[in-house]
């Protein structure tokens, strides 16, 4: 980093030495370049807010379980992102676009590593009507370690670390990109006519899948469900799941707004104006709606039912978020909302224990924002939604199930009773979240 | 979502077929196009960073409120944002911007929901020199929104939870759009010659009279002020508040950048860099005149005071933020952290009980910066700031005086004597910030 | 703040008198200016992000230190941000680009407060092939107060406040504008073809330096080494030193994005898109490298380290972001993970107290990623990187040494023994983090 004038003098001599002279032209881009460099520079901003929504779910599940099992959560999300970037970067980029078709060379293609453009595109000639491949791939992978950290909240506080990371690792490498090629890698739903614009079904109900099947083999917490009854556990910092889901809401307008896939004319950044526009007023009404819906049916708010109503609410806006007017984002959200609100005391009904809600919210409110699509997007087929939540549902819940079923055969993937009770904390990590405050 | 060659073929013939085959000129943009690509992806920039502030705020409030009180808290932060989206839409940004006349019609659309362009602007002829429609309803939501936010810290720790979201549907509805249209609309003050940038005054001592009007009506919290002493109740966690004013402090970077309006020149963009330096430094120099005063005055750095320093160092910037010279927003800036810290004893005095010293924050700050507007602009008459000021502080204080008398006599404003002693928390919404650690 | 048509009609009138009636032309930028726009506009986006470090490092640090000691640590960094502003605007900006020669003119000019063009540019003629002297002064900043923010954490919980803060002020004033002068400044190691570019060296190693000069001169903590073993002291809140690494991490995308300096042309956007995705590849595998070597190590995962870790593979890449593949940044990260898992318990064998691990993460993984920058940039200089790793090393051990001393002799640098152990809150400055919480 260097400054000014200085830098076209040395460093451009330095870094760029075969490109001659005409240095001084290089500054001034060429219209048609314009609008490679806007929807660069915008997957790059929406890029890093869908970063952050790591942070989002580590706050947010870090705060809704108990403080014995803080550092352990921390230590699930912190590992899970690194090694989907790992894992996405050597199998699931490829794997998700495999390009024009299927020959072995596409198979081969699909299964190399991520390549970046060379430094300054030299020798590259770029598709000027889309975005350079290191944005793509950045933006890409935040989807893909979104996925991931969806199942983490819902299998805390009793999962063993390893086996979950391990399971990362074959959803982020395999599953996920393999489901979401069939959309978004122009596969066989896309080629149906299936709509999800930013993931309703892709990312949030295939987490939420994922989430189910891990949540069915691995049991409930010791003690969640005694004589019919449900024993609430609640979680140790509603500060800090706050703010995560803040920060999740604010990474949801480059998730969405990113989705657009471009910024570089005026038809598409206002269309990205309107889909943050939305994505905001659907996340709102699912607050909204949990809000009044709580107090209606238990004559007190419930914060951790605000919380996951808005989250409910991007969940549901996210298969569409472009489509409908201000007032259809509205209501979308405010229904993604009231399921949350309807469904998770008929999870514990069933005994699936699923910690943080992560099950009525990705998975129940993305059903529900992959079929709404068809209200504001008539050319959208109703039954086509409904083949690809199925297609999903069942491949998702099959492959992930298998693979819990061998973790859980080959290595285990529950901590003992002891730890369980003590805290995974203490026991697994040697390591308190709070030790200065701990009780008694 | 999909990459690349494949949304070309696809989506386009999907999404827009009557465009016909001249689609590749589409992603070229023209030179008239590509400044309203710029202001429009600005005010999205600046808009999730302002939207930011929402989480800003509810942490500041949440570490400022003893712990029996947080979750409350937390709840109304997550409603009076959720709340503020609707109702602007529904009602605030079209009586904000009444356009060309008061008609008849002009009333009835000013009192219309907001719409969006169409998808892709097709058919949409937009005004090339400002921003899309959706960007923009999307910036000037945050700016609502905020003005609520102010309120609900003052009110804190007595408040009742639903008056409390009453009166921030009215402020979000009616209060704020009516007296922002006063300026921002092109109204009266406008025409005056009155100048407030980004909101000193409509924003930032609109929300102070707001919280000041509610706390004389709902008076101190219990205990607060005993034998002629004010009783110091310290807030529950210090790291949380330093980190919402981290991030207020991050967003205002859109505060004041954003409202620049504007990108798409060198003079433009140019001129929304002097405000992100002068925002920044008047922060600065609001922290650092706090904590050299506090060390002064008591021998001991007080750290809620350098927080919020820096916030009235922000709030004093806010009208002006683009004029001044950086050794300006230096002394701006420092006089702005002074008076918080000469104001808030005063308050005190007064028995008004400010919970999060909201009212020195963006009232007393709020006017200062205002007046502080003529040193920078020498066209603006000191004599118009005053008049606006005292017609924006009678207009506000009286609307929210009757807005918040009228709630007190129909539902109640505040919370029973053994809800505010127990705390809000487990009386008023059965469920504790952090019930792993509470003492004893 | 005004809107669209409006804006046009009367503000323009108001605050460009002089431009005459050829207004509408202004929103139509020509091409040559178009890359200024996008590179000031790049500017400011990674700016907020640097800034945001800020609270990453107040966050980091206010997790790792005892619950005893978080309001002075939260309390010196706001302070050390907010004095970086001014001092870096009253000496140092101008100081680190000292322009085209040391005259006595040049000298002068080094020493004067930082200026911005004039509003909307009038009369300027700006340097069309760069970007705005505000967001250049604004990001730049932000690498300055970094570097101080490295300090603090290492000299946590026993060092005063005040002498603190007055080496601040002369690190950002004069230690850091100097020897980044002598790279980014187009000094002598710019001159020998020395590559750092984004500041493994110039940045980290030299706040890795000025804190390893304060913990020796300051010694250890009371208790930290008792009979020749190490005493843990465990940080007090792993959630929010997790949040601060997630935020740094996302600063960095800002951090190293930003220094490519150019964002108008494919080529350099291109660019800063594979310096993201590098960036955060760098940082998962330094994460994974810990997660994996600690399990090996201890049988047990330890989260700080996972943390430090990532740090540690982001200050590894940030010396060359750019030219390395994705595959470079995967090892290059993930061996400056293992250089802090190595050299935590090295410095601890020399009695070196270094809080948050602070000295490990920046120096000694600033000092990897200046070597490794060979690996991937083959006309650099293996023997000109040492050099440059030896003067920095020299220059600032030295300087802060001294600066040390003085304070040390002069006004003390340590609290009483009685303050460090019952904490510095108390002590210093009579207010606790969390009052409602400690422990009996």
């Amino acid at each position: 980093m260097k400054k000014t004038t200085l830098l076209s003098a040395t460093a451009l001599m330095v870094l760029l030495p075969s490109l001659g002279l005409a240095q001084e032209a290089d500054t001034t881009p060429t219209n048609a370049e314009i609008g490679f460099i806007f929807t660069t520079f915008m997957f790059l901003v929406a890029g890093f807010l869908v970063f952050f929504m790591a942070a989002g779910f580590a706050m947010l599940e870090a705060g809704l379980v108990r403080g014995k099992n803080v550092t352990m959560q921390l230590t699930k999300n912190m590992g899970l992102f690194s090694l989907a970037t790992i894992f996405y970067y050597l199998v699931g980029y490829n794997l998700m676009y495999p390009g024009d078709g299927w020959s072995i060379e596409g198979i081969l293609g699909a299964f190399a590593a991520t390549g970046l453009e060379p430094v300054g595109l030299e020798g590259a000639e770029p598709d000027l009507t889309y975005a350079s491949v290191g944005s793509d791939f950045f933006f890409q992978l935040m989807f893909c370690a979104a996925t991931a950290s969806i199942v983490s909240g819902a299998l805390a506080e009793r999962i063993k670390l390893w086996p979950f990371l391990v399971f990362t690792v074959i959803l982020v490498g395999l599953i996920y990109p393999i489901q979401a090629s069939w959309k978004w890698g122009g596969g066989f739903l896309d080629g149906m006519g299936f709509q999800d614009f930013a993931g309703s079904t892709v990312v949030h109900s295939v987490g939420g899948w994922a989430a189910l099947a891990g949540a069915l083999i691995l049991g409930p917490r010791i003690g969640k469900y005694k004589d019919g009854r449900t024993v609430p556990m609640p979680g140790s910092n509603l500060t800090l799941a706050t703010l995560g889901t803040f920060i999740l809401w604010l990474g949801w307008f480059g998730f969405n707004g990113g989705s657009q896939l471009a910024a570089g004319t005026v038809g598409d950044i206002t269309d990205v104006g309107r889909i943050f526009a939305n994505t905001n007023m659907a996340a709102s009404a699912g607050a909204v709606a949990a809000l009044i819906l709580t107090q209606a049916m238990y004559k007190k708010v419930d914060l951790t039912m605000v919380l996951n109503g808005a989250l409910a609410g991007l969940v549901s806006i996210t298969a569409s978020p472009l489509e409908p007017s201000l007032f259809g984002a509205l209501w979308i959200g405010a229904v993604g909302g009231l399921i949350v609100i309807l469904t998770v005391p008929m999870l514990d009904k069933f005994k699936i224990d699923d910690v943080v809600g992560a099950i009525p919210v990705h998975l129940f409110a993305g059903i529900w924002g992959t079929i709404a699509v068809v209200f504001y997007t008539p050319e959208t087929s109703l039954m086509t939604q409904l083949t690809a939540i199925v297609a999903y549902g069942v491949f998702t819940f099959v492959a992930a199930g298998v693979i819990w079923f061998i973790l859980k055969a080959v290595m285990g993937i529950r901590v003992s009773e002891e730890a369980e009770i003590n805290g995974l904390d203490k026991e697994e990590l040697g390591m308190e979240a709070y030790p200065d405050f701990t009780k008694g």
